[in-house]
């Protein structure tokens, strides 16, 4: 393959990784040399007009020319491109792509000059776990199942659709966490974000009755206190789960508004006077939306002293940060677009009262529009990580709408037809189509999943626990911090979000896929273990259809990933060193008398080597 | 060429082109008959989460099939895109084009729920009209010339680049125009946009020292209201130029400012307070930046009963809109942000004075952020029509940087390497990526123009008049609102925007190119009559290096255009019917016995033909 010219936002590139308003910092682009590339450029917009300065040879590396310009740091964002200019013409280089035609700007690379996310957040492996299906402490015995619950014991199946699905109640709690935290350790994950775990009438609980107290059936708010301290203990982090767009009808805020029209927490939701109708989540009327042109729902929710996203990041619960639910929809109601005002609001809040604390977005679709803006620090990738992911690894045996699958493998973007198999090249050209639209940072601070609570698991997706490695392998390899729901590692299936939320097996050792998990965990130690998977830049080598190859790359090592999803011809890469196999067990790499090295064609398999 | 899905939001496929904010309205999609397309599903994200809505088929015609489905206009700006889904996988049709791969929002189709353009400009020609350089009125030779101003005669050759510049001056006025209107009525246009009429110290006149009256040696206030008196009595409309971003500092606010500290005036601006310097545009300080945050500003800029932005809206001058200069630079300065909420302000209240007026943004790179947001109704389109435009067109005998030139032709977006001579593919790609980021109204009032006073001229770039025909004959086709330059349709030449600021040769009719004024006046008259031209979608039905062919089909007739720079293989097309040629002298279409047409191979040629 030929290299290409290639700069991205990590630090090999952009040596200054937290630029501040009014900086001058340079960036570098490296160039192959021998092309039709004569002179290059930086481009700049400051204050919304063109600018170009010209670059300078930085150095001479091997057969790549680095070249160095400086960018000014003029506005919040500051985007940039590079003009390479050869002799048949000039051609741009952005985020988006090397192109030889004039592209808009949205596709520019970006130095942003908010604060960035704390130091932990790029370092963090995270590990989602849904309380009522991970563990029961023995004090959950004691508790009285309450009167929407469908009690049932921890081997019960899930029913993943049907009216008793939010009700079956399984009686997991927060002292059930603190058992197996040890299991946590063990699989390597530093950070633990807990879906809902205020009171509510549903077993997922994002239906929220009240945002000062943990529900009682989790063990209350001594038991989070509990939970974060041994969570803290071993050094890792504890993240909360936010609904900002809609509280529970059940919610004391709404039932004093539904009652009484005059009450104060009237303007919190959307009422419409003539009909008493209250607008909701996707019209299920049990989850009244927020207005937040309501200045008093700021203030309670988030500006005043003891408001709630200020309380539970205080001691003695000292959450580390929030996953907000349904931030795609929060603020965004016909023509109210309180969206990005709403955002930069809880992120100064979160902050203000905690400095090192995490901001996360859920955005179900395109959150290109909503990051970089000084609100969330990052997303839930599930468009430009999971949905490519799971097109290029499903299971080729069991074809969307036939075989032994009642209904085509639901894609959690409720797109029809489900998911849908695809080739490398088509599934590479949707991860770029979202990263070419965020800055490196909110890309590499977003959360990159294989599954959650919202979708089909893994492991169902792909069929075979050979192919769920490979994903594993993107997971642990691709840069995003890296969010694992709880039971993937041990190949549970599940066939849509509900469906998943399995019990854990806690006393079924025999349903664990221990090859399974043992992957899980080299995979997590090997991306603790080099900084080029955690603070890389990414620059592919090869794709063909059953093929992925690319290197991550940064000041302080090097490794080069091949994934492949079936068996396909052996791929030669020249200009690589001799290099170590870290993951896999595939040969090291030697460079042959043509300085190529051979990279081995059989599959599905995941094959990591540092590069020396 | 194989026959691709196709939609635009013109009216044969969004038959309500005003949809009001909660109305659903339908939108239609052709899809050729035989291809891979099963079922079609439109996408939309109301309120910021994805809905899916299947498509019914609403007719057959001819080897098309045409499907229906309904979009909610949810909030202002409403995104939607078509779902094409076939035995092997889906396609998305976007107004980015059509991709198997998942892409994000951005390049969805858009419907927007602003108060639309006044419908004038949906059919106007502009014709912009430099004034010192336009006509001199008898009255004008009594004006002593000022005291910055180098006066010239009228054959006095314009110096492009140099310090006198900006001083030399001609001393056209606005009676001057009046008794030239008559050209402006043989050429077909029907508004009149002039650049800046307000006291200055250069002769462009965008230094204003005042906004309360037109500058006496212009004639004053008197003269422009005589201007437009004439003006409106042809039943044509009359536009102004407006400095948002900045004024000059002889204005008596930024003097007031300047010498008091304490003085109102001095928020309107940017003072650095240690040093008393301020802020300017591009760095000339005789540009000082306007302040946006000021609430003073606005209220003297807009806001007030009397403020600049509504009074010569009114009578006796009713002007009928302002191009807004530096629109992309207006509220932009480091950390301020305010270019949006102006762009709302000024369009508010220019619409507020006058219903029927019109708020076009100058806009020198990338426009697409900044429209659709019930700001400015369109840009000066220089990087989606202009700039593509020229680098196909460009002369291939005056390379960039050698040949008879002293310099590359600089591009006025100030690209190192000047005007790169381009292919058609390459061309049409720079013209979708800037058109797929607007709506389909943004994309038509905004001003397509192949130069103005702030460019080269079209003739000195493409080099000839065969190919300024080529030029002319797509600024009249393609959608958008045509602007012409004045001169341009007499053939002058200009190396950059400066020295393209000729006086007309009103006295020297050997300087006229005839053939091109002809040429100007029938592809103007084609224009205003063929509805489709005006406001027909945009459907490409060829291209190669030298050739584009396109079909501008509404549901009051339909045309097919050819446009080539050379000469290159005959074209044929299948599915068009017979077709009388109406612009370039071909002969009429006959399909043959396969029902192909073939379109001639010469070139450089301009044709027109009108689809039965």
């Amino acid at each position: 393959m030929r290299r290409l010219p290639h700069h991205d936002g990590s630090a090999l590139y952009v040596p200054e990784q937290a630029p501040a308003l009014g900086d001058t910092v340079d960036v570098l682009v490296r160039v192959p040399a021998g092309g039709d590339v004569r002179r290059v450029h930086v481009r700049t917009t400051p204050d919304g007009e063109p600018r170009f300065a010209e670059a300078v040879v930085d150095r001479v590396d091997g057969d790549e020319v680095w070249w160095r310009a400086p960018v000014e740091v003029r506005n919040p964002v500051s985007t940039y491109r590079f003009l390479l200019t050869g002799r048949h013409g000039y051609r741009w280089l952005n985020a988006a792509g090397l192109v030889a035609h004039d592209v808009p700007d949205a596709g520019d690379f970006r130095l942003v000059s908010h604060a960035p996310p704390p130091d932990w957040a790029r370092d963090a492996v995270i590990y989602q776990i849904f309380p009522d299906r991970f563990a029961r402490s023995a004090a959950a015995d004691g508790r009285p199942a309450p009167d929407w619950a469908i009690p049932c014991d921890w081997d019960t199946p899930v029913v993943g659709r049907g009216p008793e699905t939010p009700y079956q109640f399984y009686g997991g709690d927060l002292d059930g966490i603190v058992e197996r935290l040890d299991h946590l350790d063990r699989l390597g994950v530093n950070t633990v974000y807990l879906t809902p775990i205020f009171p509510a009438r549903s077993n997922h609980r994002y239906d929220a009755a009240d945002f000062d107290a943990v529900d009682p059936l989790l063990g209350g708010d001594a038991a989070l206190a509990r939970l974060a301290d041994a969570v803290h203990a071993r050094g890792w982090r504890l993240l909360g789960d936010i609904t900002s767009n809609h509280t529970g009808d059940a919610h004391r805020w709404f039932t004093a508004a539904a009652s009484d029209r005059y009450a104060p927490e009237r303007e919190l939701y959307y009422f419409d006077e003539a009909t008493g109708d209250h607008e909701s989540w996707n019209g299920v009327t049990s989850l009244p939306k927020l207005n937040w042109g309501s200045a008093e729902l700021r203030r309670r929710f988030a500006t005043a002293p003891d408001a709630l996203l200020r309380r539970w990041l205080r001691e003695p619960y000292r959450l580390d940060g929030w996953r907000v639910d349904v931030a795609n929809m929060t603020g965004r109601r016909g023509a109210d677009a309180y969206t990005h005002e709403v955002a930069a609001l809880l992120r100064e809040v979160v902050t203000q009262t905690r400095p090192d604390a995490l901001v996360m977005a859920e955005h179900g679709h395109d959150h290109t529009g909503d990051l970089d803006r000084d609100g969330w620090h990052g997303t839930m990738n599930y468009v430009g990580f999971t949905d490519p992911v799971w097109s290029w690894l499903r299971s080729g045996r069991r074809p969307a709408g036939a075989g032994g699958w009642r209904q085509p493998l639901p894609n959690f973007l409720g797109t029809p037809g489900g998911v849908r198999r695809r080739d490398a090249g088509t599934v590479l050209a949707t991860m770029d189509a979202y990263r070419s639209l965020v800055s490196w940072r909110s890309y590499t601070h977003s959360w990159q999943l294989l599954g959650s609570h919202d979708s089909a698991r893994i492991r169902t997706v792909v069929g075979d626990a050979a192919r769920q490695e490979v994903a594993a392998g993107l997971l642990a390899t691709m840069p995003g911090t890296p969010m694992i729901f709880a039971g993937d590692e041990l190949g549970l299936t599940g066939d849509n979000g509900e469906d998943s939320r399995t019990p854990m097996p806690w006393h079924r050792p025999e349903r664990w896929d221990r090859g399974t998990f043992a992957a899980y965990r080299s995979l997590i130690a090997l991306r603790r273990a080099e900084p080029a998977l955690r603070h890389g830049g990414l620059r592919r080598l090869h794709h063909d259809p059953d093929t992925l190859v690319f290197a991550r790359e940064s000041p302080d090592g090097a490794v080069l990933v091949l994934a492949r999803r079936a068996a396909a011809r052996p791929v030669r890469l020249t200009g690589l060193p001799a290099a170590e196999n870290v993951y896999g067990g595939a040969p090291g790499l030697r460079p042959d008398a043509g300085g190529r090295v051979t990279l081995p064609g059989d599959g599905p398999t995941f094959q990591v080597w540092r590069l020396d």
